[in-house]
């Protein structure tokens, strides 16, 4: 096999409650790249989307992950990646995930999937850092893996695939860029341990809803009172967002990774599209372009086109 | 019905990777308490055990629980709590949760069930501030409702009861004593939010690991770098005891609530037998005695005798 298409999901991380560690994969939207081996033993990267990524791999993203598994693997060839990204880079939807695991998922058909999924993240972990500078999963492992993902650990890498019930996500994308190294710049350095204990509790009452299908208790549990905080203001009207899409039948939600995007769970389609709709009645009238986005919690991560 | 026999069973909190949120009910040791409507609008407490705790009301912790409830109630009459406990105070396995709860619901009982089991929580998590100075429900939840719970939060109260596959734990109890105050002493303060990150996915990865039964998952969790490296060193060998058992096939364990209990838990029975062996055998040498303890963990909470 010489070339190979792939599309990579936006994904959710932080969930409110599990900063750092939650994420889940969306339907849509999906990042298209395609990747073929050329004889020059280099990465080129070709952009057909309109984002002006940097072409120089060891700047990019998705270059980082693949220079990363062709000295790995020792192969004696290169890459041209060719991409046409969905995610706006700097959404808050995992479009950095998406390019490194894109990469790494293709990299590996290529190469006679020689790794495993573990190692996937691995190798695309080490892309995402050039976007955070930290060490995360929490976009990566539900990109790579699909559905509802927590990492206990990045060092050793372990992370638990999270039982749920139905959820539809309404995703609020306003066009304005976050980048997520200063929205890290935000972050409490130290919080209380009093502050810290609901915090965790919070995300294991999460887990438990996730698990027994509680619709209650997870919106409940969707409480964060050390990272919204330091946060929300990055976006415009995000109590008002909050309020209307609670008030229309969303269980809970709160800010994607570190933002713009706002993200709404609800337990049906109709209601996360009704939240959808009331998401969008609110920025009608301000003067930011968005986006919105409905989706189930996709089972599908990365996912080989052709 | 003028009087009433309860008892109230041990429960092991924080469960290392829960502080203050995490909790389960053994099935021994038991205290006993029997509860008489007296005539005269008093608390009375008769001490049958040889613990020495105070006879004041308001300086005991069934009795500040029962003050509580008479107010509350408003009926014309006292109690009289006559205690047998079996469970040393300063145990770490909830002896002051066990006073308030079973208090509590001998209570409730000649009140006549007046209350719901959130509300005895309630009164009972009153007699437990007098002993650790904190409003957390930890051991007062497992020992009131039985089980696996998480408290997520206290205010309002909201519970969880955790589904859990068969655990059973070792528990050696050396006979020194910890006050709760003293050992909450000991902790930091404040924490930084790289190491509260870590805290948190152990809890949300050990709840996930509770549902889905999985043993391995659940011993990968429990590990704690924050409250357990504060307080370790009140505990003779605590290192010594966590090898020794981890080594004889506990899934984990640690500190009990605020210690100096020591708790390992382990899939089946006979495991738990020989981890308690291998506590007993290092106890041994030294000069300190102890108890140890062998049990599942208990779907009961405070039981109605007679």
């Amino acid at each position: 096999m010489d070339e190979i298409t792939v599309t990579a999901p936006a994904t959710v991380s932080n969930v409110v409650c599990g900063f750092d560690c939650l994420g889940f994969a969306l339907e849509r939207p999906r990042d298209r790249f395609t990747l073929r081996r050329i004889p020059e033993k280099v990465v080129r990267i070709i952009n057909k989307d309109g984002f002006g990524l940097p072409v120089d791999p060891e700047r990019n993203i998705a270059g980082v992950t693949l220079v990363a598994m062709l000295e790995d693997s020792g192969v004696d060839h290169g890459f041209e990646f060719e991409s046409d990204k969905r995610i706006k880079p700097g959404s808050g939807i995992g479009s950095s995930a998406a390019s490194a695991c894109g990469a790494a998922v293709a990299a590996n058909e290529l190469l006679g999937r020689r790794y495993s999924q573990d190692q996937l993240i691995e190798f695309a972990l080490a892309g995402e850092m050039l976007a955070s500078s930290a060490r995360h999963a929490d976009n990566v492992a539900p990109c790579i893996l699909g559905g509802f993902t927590l990492v206990r650990s990045t060092d050793p890498l372990d992370i638990v695939l999270l039982d749920h019930p139905d959820l539809f996500a309404a995703v609020l994308h306003p066009q304005i860029e976050v980048r997520t190294s200063e929205a890290r710049d935000l972050l409490p350095k130290t919080i209380s341990l009093s502050s810290a204990v609901p915090a965790w509790a919070n995300l294991g009452a999460f887990v438990a809803g996730l698990s027994a299908g509680d619709y209650g208790l997870i919106g409940r549990s969707m409480v964060d009172e050390i990272v919204e905080p330091a946060r929300r203001f990055l976006i415009p009207l995000f109590d008002e967002l909050k309020r209307a899409s609670l008030d229309s039948g969303a269980i809970g939600g709160g800010i994607s990774g570190s933002g713009p995007s706002v993200f709404m769970l609800s337990r049906d389609r109709p209601t996360a599209e009704r939240v959808a709709k009331e998401m969008r009645n609110l920025y009608a009238a301000g003067g930011i372009e968005f986006n919105t986005y409905i989706s189930a919690i996709s089972s599908e991560g990365v996912r080989i086109e052709k």
